[in-house]
């Protein structure tokens, strides 16, 4: 069995430790978070600025991403089949229902988003695409501890903060969303996430009925509920949607 | 002087070897292309898996790019000061201009997109984020090889293949394109990448008077030209557009 490298698993702390938190660090800040001797953070990040990994600002001396992360986070998605059968149905969803549409994956302790569909109006957004979302308020990631059992450890695992007030983070009760959402056969988040936002989300599952990702609605609150209720047009299309990919993955009918 | 990271450049070889190509390779081929014992090869996927920089298909054993490079690639536009000044300015030209805006930066051989904003209309479009455009065909490629001395040894190092029956490939013409382009202050691309598309493009410099990146629009020949010239009123709009982008960016007036 290969042994894993260690100077490898160092230049992925340090990519990691650039995409969190203040994202221009100085080579000091670096070696000392990580723990590492300076010569040994110079010699990684000198070898990732060479590959377009990680880029130098000019002025300040001070290190970020580097565009090459980009180019081949592209190329990851050019690559991806699910993302792939979902683009057209996807895009009728967001038609359909008038609001936004996720597609996500489960990925490390969240979920991450994989396509976006804007909501079908003139209004500003921004593209979400390689964004994480929390595994526990989240439909997308409800649906996705639901069903994937290794989502579920991650969920169970978690801190599970209380981003609202109305955040389910207690284990019990937690356990007892996911035990609805697979009677349903779907999740929600109702404000649990965001503030006046409310989302809905089904599992998508491939030839071998293994759960592989969800898709979801997100809107305004006064949108997606009526009288205090998830509108069920909104459940039924989403459904719709993830029944449709599902089936072009290769998923049986039943 | 810290000496770079052999295992390090190997890895980053094996991440643009699947960004390429085929994008789903077996390990013997992963090995075989890049000269390296079976065993480094597989330390270095084992490691990257790991790491979430690669994934292994389970039914068939292949090796693609993995979603820790999506998330990451996410986390360098997030901290990218020029695409976040060029938010707002690159969705009014979208508004004002009817048609797709892009804005690229100098990547190793060409240009890559870090921001795209659709055309303002109902047709189905496919994002670009991500993506890379040749430097001496479009617009956006014409305008860094005008003005980044960087981007200008690439573009005259580079192939430059004829795309279209419209593309400048020889040296001297080329020059010539560019040398156009720096009196204009604007640079085009009729038909010379795309067969039916057109393209416009101007510079964004920072407050160090320094070439960054470029806007463009795109669109369908018949609407980007009239008569067989490029509409000016659209010219007037990119430009107006890169000025304000670069007056965000600390540029000086004049």
């Amino acid at each position: 069995m290969a042994r894993t490298i260690q100077s490898l698993e160092r230049a992925a702390a340090v990519l990691r430790l650039l995409a969190g938190g203040e994202r221009r660090l100085g080579l000091s800040d670096i070696a000392s978070t990580l723990g590492l001797a300076k010569g040994t953070a110079h010699g990684l990040l000198r070898t990732l600025q060479q590959e377009g990994f990680v880029e130098q600002d000019p002025a300040s001396g001070k290190y970020q991403l580097g565009a090459e992360l980009l180019r081949l986070g592209n190329s990851y998605l050019d690559v991806h089949e699910l993302r792939a059968r979902a683009l057209v149905w996807t895009d009728d969803l967001a038609r359909s229902s008038g609001e936004s549409v996720y597609l996500g994956v489960l990925h490390q302790q969240g979920v991450l988003i994989v396509h976006h569909v804007f909501r079908p109006d003139d209004s500003r957004q921004v593209l979400e695409v390689g964004a994480m979302q929390p595994l526990h308020s989240t439909a997308l990631g409800k649906v996705l501890a639901a069903y994937d059992p290794v989502a579920h450890s991650e969920a169970m695992d978690a801190e599970r903060k209380a981003l609202t007030p109305r955040t389910v983070t207690e284990p019990d009760a937690f356990e007892q969303v996911l035990e609805l959402t697979r009677a349903r056969g779907w999740g929600a988040d109702v404000e649990e996430t965001w503030e006046g936002v409310a989302s809905i989300a089904a599992p998508v599952h491939d030839r071998r009925r293994m759960p592989v990702g969800a898709v979801a609605v997100t809107g305004a609150v006064e949108r997606v509920c009526a009288d205090g209720a998830i509108q069920p047009r909104l459940v039924a299309a989403v459904r719709d949607c993830a029944r449709a990919v599902s089936r072009d993955l290769g998923a049986g009918r039943f």
